[in-house]
């Protein structure tokens, strides 16, 4: 075994051992009076009740998905049902890493507020250490669960056969921790998609029941609903996010070592440079993460989201450096894929060119949704003549933003391709999520500061705790507009590194347009992510009656509520947001995970010369192309919707007119937020998730659909084939026999 | 010279026959009293002034367009200058089908108006012959103009070489014959496009000047842009519609004819058998359309929508028998495209295949958009809560309303593909397209009804007339939208067969996605249409502005405006309107026509290993995929939010209320349909041609782009390839050398 692999779990260590320390120090601060420590504890109950509710849901799921990964494992080629561990423990750690940033968030908001009554400087530290819990744990997670079961399938599969880091116990191994990657993917589509209903219903329900119906202010504790609100924001922009990123990640490395099985070279490691290079540099990227956390430091008055520009340039910059002399230590000088000769400094630009698509995207989802940009004043003037042109303003906008994103992106896949063939694109894709745990500091530290704002106003502290807890929101609406763009720039380049790591599983060589089955997968492709989003934001419209029912009979039922002495039944409202999120998760999640499987194994040998495996190739291409168009319009329409409401609280000029908070423009731009509610944080960041996990099942059961040069052997020889994996006891050759008979 | 080619032409004139003989029936019919007339005369007069102001700035785009096509066929091999001349044609053939379209509805209305004083039957019959007159007037301009340049051509380049029916000399002829096609789409695309933005400027100017601030009712003659309103309902649903037919009509016929070419047959027509097939199916279309016709007649409260239904397919079922017999008197038992082997039955059943997927495509568009069905109602009760809910249902039903059409696309593609191969998808589209002339007669009757409720209104004629035509109407919303659903599908088939004909004339055996250039390629053209729709939907926000300007000063500077004395300056509204529209479209419609441009030569010789045709078939497949899409998602979005608010007018229950006009969930059902407008009515619809539209640009650069065995031979060589166009005079070597050295 090579000593260099038990370097990548130790990495996911230490950032476990951070995350475990700067927990504890959130935790000792001060979380202030009794009356924000009541409002604390309502909304970290709430997260609880929903991670139960939902866990509780999702281990069904586990359990089935369970049975058919087993069955696909035992039946299977180039397969083995071990799969089911992998899978499982990657379902756990995505729970894990989802449960971690919840509860830091929830106490990290109150503790926040409390430092803000001293500093600025205080409870940016509070707020962001907060976030960097999150972030390295979900990092430590993902290398540490990445690495660990590295080792121990390498063991397993390739070092007791006495086989080479490129031979096809190698590929059986590698096709076994597929699994842990589609276990945190599906349990981070339920997050994200579930979430993000979840928050909607409760953030609609809450206002039409509480303000309107019953006429008390907005985060009033007597709502039942108020609790599931503030959940809410956790639920999506922490979690969903959380989950979002974890899944990223995995996959991206994962992609990354199946395309570097298929490279053979001659290095000091083995063999295993290419693939072991991508999980190198994620913990490269959790070391400087870290260091790159202690530039995050500011002066009253100073400047916040220079402090968190200064913490992210300098990770991603001692990242990139030191991938360098990584790359250059660890790879040998030329390299070939597929045909494909390239350098290992071809790697190293690669990895540059994930950086660079993953900044210049973040920079114009800003652009399009930034308060006082071209984009949002367009739709603030048009806001004077009603809703409707305040909507077509908004849509426009968001249609048009797709442009520039997808310029960089095509420029990337082709440079990336350029320097380093697939493999390029796929490290390129891992460059990018390498200082994940910074992004995930950085994007969390926005709903912390948030929800201190509020538990200030909520507490009445003095006024310049909200000033400063403003200050750190206002910074935080940016790096949530920039987070996105990063997110669905990583699932792009996530989706595609997923894409081309299935054709080579598959055994395809090309994915051909000109084949007619594989434009219409291309046609189908295309619809899923309209579908999706069409099932998910009439999803949060349903959720949302459900609420208001609910809401309706606390009022109405429980005694003293409405005097403070009877107590809101906040977990029946998170029940009911959680049940209804979920239940309206059901198909469009099964659609995601049924499609690949139905056209992989329904079309097999229906068409002749071209195999079911190239036919779900285009269904992948369309889904990704779709679905990434789809993510940037919905998610940026919605970002620019949210902060052109915004502009009329500082007040905007019209024809002329100063116009401000209860104006009619103001009005017609409540109008657009609240239809971009459920575009940008419930369809539009799902379809991040939705073009990952397609693409993850997709290659979890390519070997199962592949495209063999020879036949199937008979289920006798392949024990043969499999020696390491010693499937003993698995021969059952009735079974198998008609499996595979149902599959002609 | 095949006698049989003769025919083709001699159907396009018995077309034009009709045409002039109804058009002269229509002319004679009583067209009622002064009032009504003068009403009548405004609309037309606006009419006549958008065509001359609109076609004023295509003769400069034609201009332009034709300089730079006599260059690509001065230098180009496989090319000629001539083609010039079929561009030239095909853009005076499509603003031709649009002014006969124009003149016989605005015509028709108001002599329908007058008959609906008499019967039901004959309001019908005036208003249904104005359709047909427009249908047989574009079908037969089509046929006309594509088979005597065929004949021209055919003979001009290849019996004059003695050169056979699958030469090369033939594809000059045919890539030459291309040229019609790209002028009528062109034209089209301002057409569709223009007068989309022409007629929603007018409808929300009109609105906000003449009912918000001067006081007076809609539709009154005062108000100078109320006829650019009802000009707007011409431009857009006649000539709009009626130009984008056109085009795909052309475009499939000679899609499936390039197609043709490539097959090698031996038959009792020179071999021609392939490449006329699709042009006397059109005509056969045609000759049973008009018979169709004379089963469209209604007794006094009879069935209006039954009597087009049985119109309709008793002319498609008599197009189907017939196009049996043709091809079985026509073609050879067996062919072979590409190496894929089919029969001549086969070709039928792929004809058969293409009615059924735009029979049911319109049927699928009815009940997304139908009053009383599901979706529709579903935006009903999602308007008690307010606009922003009514949107949110009206983007979810319009993204769900994709699924449908999309698989029933793909097994079209599919089993057409099956029984013909590539030829089949063509003759797919092709038979679906031959009954067009039906169509666009069933089409161009709802606007000519609409019209004429509206004189009937103004004019204040007795309410029995007003009931019939409200009859007339009503089919007519129903037809709008199925008519809509027969566009989109047809579009899509034109720009598959369209597609799979570039493939063959570019020389590219793939369009593998598996390449990363192409899958760049397959993303920055999937990211088009979102612009286009963007650009669009914005176009027609600020065309409003320019329109309540000039309204604004009318009522200032005209004296005795207001009390009926002073005329309204309407041309000027209407010009006003045509600028701002034709202006606004310049940067879409470059889009449309340069993006294949600048793939195709502009990445020549970039990539190894990847010729910039195989890129550029990646980004029509983008474009085709994502604007088929986007055309299903905002028409239909904008058709069911249209019947959402009227369904209000019979009054709706919502939580066991009812609700009628006036209401405060018909004042959110109002904002929605004012979203939908530009949706529904320019960027929907545009799409359809954008599609085509690149397509036609790429396949007519094949040729200049195409990858080649040998290299390209040197000037001096080409002549000898081309002896049959005997381009003597143009030998220039310093001009060629120049370019093909700018080309690497």
């Amino acid at each position: 075994m090579q000593t260099i692999l038990y370097a990548i779990p130790a990495f996911g260590l230490v950032a476990l051992l951070y995350t475990a320390i700067k927990s504890a120090w959130v935790t000792r601060q001060d979380p202030g009076d009794l009356k924000m420590s009541t409002i604390a504890r309502y909304i970290a109950e709430g997260a609880m009740a929903f991670l139960k509710a939902e866990y509780k849901v999702l281990a069904y799921f586990a359990i089935i998905a369970s049975i058919f990964l087993f069955y696909l494992g035992y039946v299977g080629e180039k397969s083995s049902p071990i799969i089911v561990v992998a899978f499982l423990i990657g379902a756990v750690f995505s729970a894990l890493a989802g449960f971690i940033g919840m509860r830091i968030a929830t106490k990290a908001n109150v503790r926040t507020a409390q430092a803000a009554r001293t500093s600025l400087s205080k409870a940016l530290n509070v707020s962001f250490t907060g976030g960097a819990v999150m972030g390295m744990g979900v990092a430590g997670l993902a290398v540490l669960g990445l690495g660990s079961l590295f080792i121990a399938f390498y063991y397993w599969f390739v070092q007791r056969a006495g086989a080479s880091a490129s031979s096809e116990q190698m590929e059986v191994a590698l096709e076994v921790l597929t699994g842990f990657s589609l276990g945190a993917e599906s349990i981070a589509l339920f997050a994200r998609v579930g979430g993000g209903i979840y928050t909607k219903a409760a953030d609609v329900g809450a206002d039409l029941v509480g303000k309107v119906e019953a006429g008390i202010p907005e985060d009033d504790p007597r709502n039942p609903a108020t609790i599931a609100d503030n959940v809410g924001d956790n639920v999506g922009d922490v979690a969903g996010m959380g989950a979002d990123l974890f899944g990223s990640y995995v996959a991206t490395i994962l992609a990354t070592m199946v395309l570097g099985r298929e490279i053979t070279v001659t290095d000091n490691f083995g063999g295993l440079s290419p693939i072991i290079l991508p999980m190198l540099i994620a913990g490269l990227g959790i070391l400087f993460s870290m260091i790159g956390t202690l530039f995050v430091r500011v002066k009253e008055g100073g400047n916040v989201q220079a402090a968190l520009n200064m913490g992210n340039w300098s990770s991603v910059a001692l990242t990139a450096v030191a991938s360098y002399f990584v790359i250059d230590w660890l790879m040998p000088e030329t390299l070939t894929l597929r045909g494909y000769a390239f350098t290992s400094m071809g790697i190293f630009w690669a990895v540059i060119i994930g950086l660079v698509v993953g900044t210049l995207i973040s920079i114009i989802t800003e652009y399009y949704t930034a308060m006082g940009k071209k984009p949002v004043n367009s739709i603030v003037q048009q806001s004077s003549t009603g809703a409707a042109t305040n909507i077509i303003a908004g849509l426009s906008v968001g249609m048009m933003s797709t442009a520039l994103p997808i310029i960089v992106l095509a420029a990337g896949i082709v440079f990336s391709y350029a320097v380093a063939g697939l493999y390029g694109v796929a490290i390129a894709a891992a460059g990018m999520m390498a200082t994940t745990a910074m992004q995930l500091a950085i994007d969390a530290f926005g709903p912390i500061a948030d929800n201190a704002g509020g538990i200030a106003e909520m507490s009445e502290l003095p006024k310049e705790v909200r000033e400063r807890t403003d200050i750190l929101d206002a910074v935080g609406n940016t790096t949530a507009a920039t987070g996105k763009g990063f997110a669905i720039a990583s699932a792009a380049l996530t989706s595609l590194a997923l894409f081309a790591a299935f054709v080579g599983i598959a055994g395809i060589t090309t994915i051909d347009l000109y084949k007619a089955p594989v434009l219409a997968g291309l046609f189908i492709g295309g619809m899923i992510p309209f579908v999706f989003s069409a099932l998910a934001i009439s999803a949060v419209g349903r959720a949302a009656m459900a609420m208001v029912q609910e809401v309706r009979r606390q009022f109405r039922e429980i005694p003293g509520i409405m005097e403070g002495t009877g107590k809101p039944e906040y977990d029946k409202c998170v029940a009911i947001s959680t049940k209804a999120a979920i239940r309206e998760m059901m198909l469009p999640g099964a659609i995601a995970l049924i499609v690949p499987i139905l056209v992989g194994f329904g079309l097999r040998g229906v068409f002749e010369e071209v195999s079911s495996a190239e036919i779900l190739g285009g269904v992948l291409a369309g889904v990704t192309v779709a679905g990434v168009l789809m993510a940037i319009f919905q998610s940026n329409a919605g970002g620019a919707w949210d902060n052109a409401k915004k502009s009329f609280e500082k007040g905007v000029l019209i024809n002329g007119v100063m116009e401000y908070k209860g104006s009619e423009p103001h009005k017609a731009s409540v109008t657009g937020d609240t239809v971009g509610d459920p575009f940008k944080d419930t369809s539009g960041p799902s379809m991040n998730i939705l073009i990952k996990l397609m693409s993850i099942v997709s290659l979890v059961i390519a070997p199962h659909i592949a495209v063999r040069e020879n036949p199937q052997p008979a289920p006798e020889n392949r024990l043969d084939l499999e020696g390491a994996a010693e499937k003993v006891e698995k021969v059952a050759p009735e079974t198998t026999v008609h499996y595979l008979a149902t599959q002609k």
